[in-house]
């Protein structure tokens, strides 16, 4: 696990906020290691993988420590992944976790967290450290171990913060 | 497995067709094994377990004895299931089988199809006899065992009405 | 599916029977289909898939109709699965079916039913049908849609004997 | 994730090391996490679950940070589960790391390094830190993303004490 040069992640450029009472912001998350997992809706490698390790994460280390978010990053087929279906997905699939619209800007189809954390397409997943840093960042699939072993080494270092 | 009592399937009822060049009926498919496989889109129970399945089949089964058929039989949320955010489903999942579009009559929640052949839900698969049978519907998942010997026993009949 | 030329199966050559109160005979087992497993206990093919494949067999089909048999086919190492660790084994492994132990003649690394049968290595699965035929012969892994559909296939024209 | 109290970890009793060259010990661990994995080589639960995580948790971590070991730790059935078949059972399961059999002493059932770290049965598997103290232990099947989250925790610790 290489967690060089890690940098102070991007704050979320959101539309608008579902499944959820409040919105959410990483500074806000300051003090929680964060999961953000980027998906579409229609994306099959999502639906299939990204979103039941999710929703596994959110189940297994969801709470005080460890915070998942969704990111609906639609950057194609914008005519049909709308707020309307998607709040339909997010009925259907149960998810358990804040869903963030991610924010499109005029003349562009790729929306703005997408492009500010320069995911490559969904589902993208993103670690924040408890000091808001991205500490891994990974597009397409990953096996519940590495994924598990990455998470692990975050909580560890929130651990240590807190005993220092 | 008990096959009694086989009924004569009802005629799709299809308001469009698509991933297809040509409309195809039951009359027509007389002769081939037909399965009709009922999803709908946002259908969690659909994507992770009933199209994979579809799919499968058709890659090993599908051709000269044996036609797959997917039915969209959307019964909520028809404002976001519509056919142009079908039409993406179907490309994205890379479905090779033709998908009908089950026909929504007026003042019915309920398209026409499912209602004709009184499924539960979605997913559900129905399998066809080379005589136009229905002679097994199920709704739910199925293990690929139980549906592959539904499929295989078609087949034989199949086989042995041409060797007669 | 290919099921050209069928041939009598040969009848087992056996040292000694496992798991049942009685020897069984394919003379005796006329009129059932018989899923013949070939196993090695110490292969790893045979623990992670045939074994789970062949339990789910008998679980799903076993009965008046169909008969699972396991078959210790041992053609290596030859000192360490002997007929003291298979016993352990059908026990650990909770096997729901006969087993029996392919004799294993002087001079000669490769029992006689594995030679019968012309195996090619662990696992096997033969599939003979209610006349005593050799139907189908896989060495190595196969889907349970697949296995599933040569058992239905099977399954069919015994049904379709019967009717007659 | 609670790892109140670490306890220094007992030393291995082993009546003889496979698949390795040199003999492990734990002092000469030190400055690594170990991953000790417990096993029975006719235990159902290990063969599916239990040795294809150790497998793939020493191919991807397995290294300078991290050394999984196998324990081969006899409890019953020591008739048949002997060092012939071990060696076999390493060798056809592609055992990727060193197995350590577990000494047997007179008069008892239960081998030495079982009884030592107290575990229930097999598979069971122990995660010593760098520190060479026991921080998880666990009888029976556990996800990969849990097992995972255990192991990033060590590895976070290990890397954190190098900067220090």
């Amino acid at each position: 696990m290489n967690y060089s040069t890690p940098s102070t992640a991007p704050e979320f450029s959101v539309s608008s906020w579902l499944n959820t009472n409040e919105d959410l912001t990483l500074v806000n998350l300051r003090g929680k290691v964060v999961v953000l997992h980027a998906f579409q809706m229609l994306c099959p490698g999502c639906t299939l993988h990204g979103i039941p390790q999710a929703k596994e994460i959110s189940r297994v280390f969801g709470g005080n420590n460890l915070q998942v978010i969704g990111l609906h990053s639609v950057f194609e087929h914008h005519e049909v992944m709308t707020n309307k279906a998607l709040k339909v997905f997010i009925d259907e699939y149960r998810l358990p976790f804040p869903v963030a619209v991610d924010n499109l800007h005029q003349g562009s189809k790729i929306p703005e967290t997408m492009e500010a954390y320069e995911m490559q397409g969904t589902p993208s997943t993103v670690l924040i450290d408890h000091l808001g840093r991205v500490r891994f960042h990974h597009f397409g699939q990953i096996s519940d171990l590495q994924m598990g072993a990455h998470i692990g080494n975050l909580l560890a270092e929130l651990t240590a913060s807190r005993s220092n």
